[in-house]
């Protein structure tokens, strides 16, 4: 089941934006019918709305490969802290798409080579082409988060890049990209509960990092660097959503339609044909025999 | 369910292979109870083989995260006539994996840059990174078999590239890959079955090219082309897997095994931890409060 209106009831900023006054655990615009399990209400209604989203995609992809100069695209940004639940929502949300038609992308810590250019280099470089559905694993973001936070850069360099950034997506969406930028909201309490859970089950122990529990300590620090990133990179044109994630059945949902609403603004079409269908179905009926070997 | 003998049936070369012998409507290991509705069974059945890819696949991604140097990889190579099933088969068995750990390319008509170089030069830009399923739709075979049949190069350059393609395939397994080489094989008439309903829809008139209908009076030369890849490029370490594909609901499934097969030559585990797990349950645990803001 979707929620056509979720995208204007999460939407923060442009301006000051109160984080801890936004409650991981919330669910807004969940319908009041959800029945007594949950996880299972939002499992099916995530099924129903992939349907949708597949041949949303289904229709870019299609319009793309007809028109190669096609305009519409379509870029999900995916932010979070750690055990934020990203990888989860791309296995979940994504996960209802074709395979063939997304290109997700994660940026790790930049190499030497990234390093060497500009920040947005490495971004550039990894946008879609017409037709896919593009998906970001972290962002360009981390370059005012984790570099802030760290103190990687100087505070002017960090400083100069909201400036940087906003005219970078500006240009994204000049070039007819649709961004659905999406911050992954947990709370503390919930990322030690996900981190216990790796340390339990040797099958997660791969995704566990101790410099995750370091990390932990820069909490308030993270939260304020994200504050100013909400406040100061979305303007209507690139809308920033704070997605309430310590419920991952929510989370689910909630980016599922988000993901919904932007194909929707796309106004998709299945192209026309370019052939005489009657025609072709003639040429096809009347054909001598075509031997298999 | 899955089927741990496939590979074995489905293996056709080195040496001759007559195609026609091969009933594209056969369902070759099939097991006996699959009941009235094969297609419901198919589907069941490929959701539970996609449960143990998704694992392999994890653990595939594990592996290589913890040690980027980690030598085991894995590439499907799909080939077929137009209509066989490609797009179908990615969507319905590599839909079952997380789409974070796939790279799947699709190989076009060459571009000019690409024509600038030699035949493999776009195959070899494209090889997945270490953790990741490889999958290829369409792929350097196409250079033996519409660039012969189309004679779209001398008989002595496209003769040349099977030793080629023979060599580059050594290399790849060398380098840790695991390949897991599929040819759809459909009917004529079923090829023509799938045009006409391609015909009838107007949301798959995008799918639909006239010059299909041109081909189809090729049909001989492109099985003759493809007895040849099959005779002279599936060396044991490189094999070849013809897999009926009339069907759609047996095609997946047997795909789904061949790729289960693949993975589970590659004896994967979950690495273990590199870290003391119970010195972190007490750091966690005993951490002083962390605050929201």
């Amino acid at each position: 089941m979707a929620s056509p209106g979720l995208s204007k009831l999460l939407r923060v900023g442009p301006g000051p934006v109160d984080l801890a006054a936004i409650d991981p655990r919330s669910t807004p615009g969940l319908p009041k019918k959800v029945g007594r399990d949950p996880k299972e209400w939002s499992r099916a209604a995530i099924a129903e709305i992939g349907v949708e989203l597949f041949r949303q995609q289904e229709m870019l992809f299609a319009s793309a490969k007809e028109h190669p100069e096609y305009r519409k695209r379509v870029l999900m940004v995916l932010q979070a802290m750690d055990c934020g639940g990203k990888d989860g929502t791309i296995k979940n949300v994504i996960g209802q798409l074709n395979p063939q038609g997304v290109h997700i992308v994660g940026f790790g810590k930049p190499t030497a080579e990234e390093l060497s250019h500009p920040f947005l280099w490495r971004i550039k470089r990894a946008l879609p082409a017409a037709g896919v559905v593009g998906v970001f694993n972290r962002s360009h973001y981390e370059d005012v988060l984790v570099v802030r936070v760290h103190e990687l850069v100087p505070a002017r360099t960090w400083g100069d890049r909201f400036g940087q950034i906003n005219r970078f997506e500006r240009q994204l969406v000049d070039e007819g990209y649709e961004l659905v930028k999406v911050m992954l909201h947990i709370s503390p309490d919930e990322q030690r509960k996900r981190l216990l859970e790796r340390l339990e089950d040797p099958t997660k122990f791969w995704k566990y990092n101790p410099s995750d529990v370091d990390e932990r300590s820069r909490w308030p620090d993270y939260q304020a660097a994200y504050a100013d990133v909400l406040e100061r990179c979305g303007p209507d044109h690139a809308p920033w959503y704070v997605v309430p994630a310590d419920r991952k059945w929510y989370r689910n949902w909630a980016v599922a339609n988000l993901l919904l609403e932007a194909l929707g603004r796309l106004k998709l079409t299945y192209p026309p044909a370019d052939f005489d269908s009657a025609e072709e179905r003639r040429r096809l009926e009347g054909e001598r025999q075509v031997n298999s070997s």
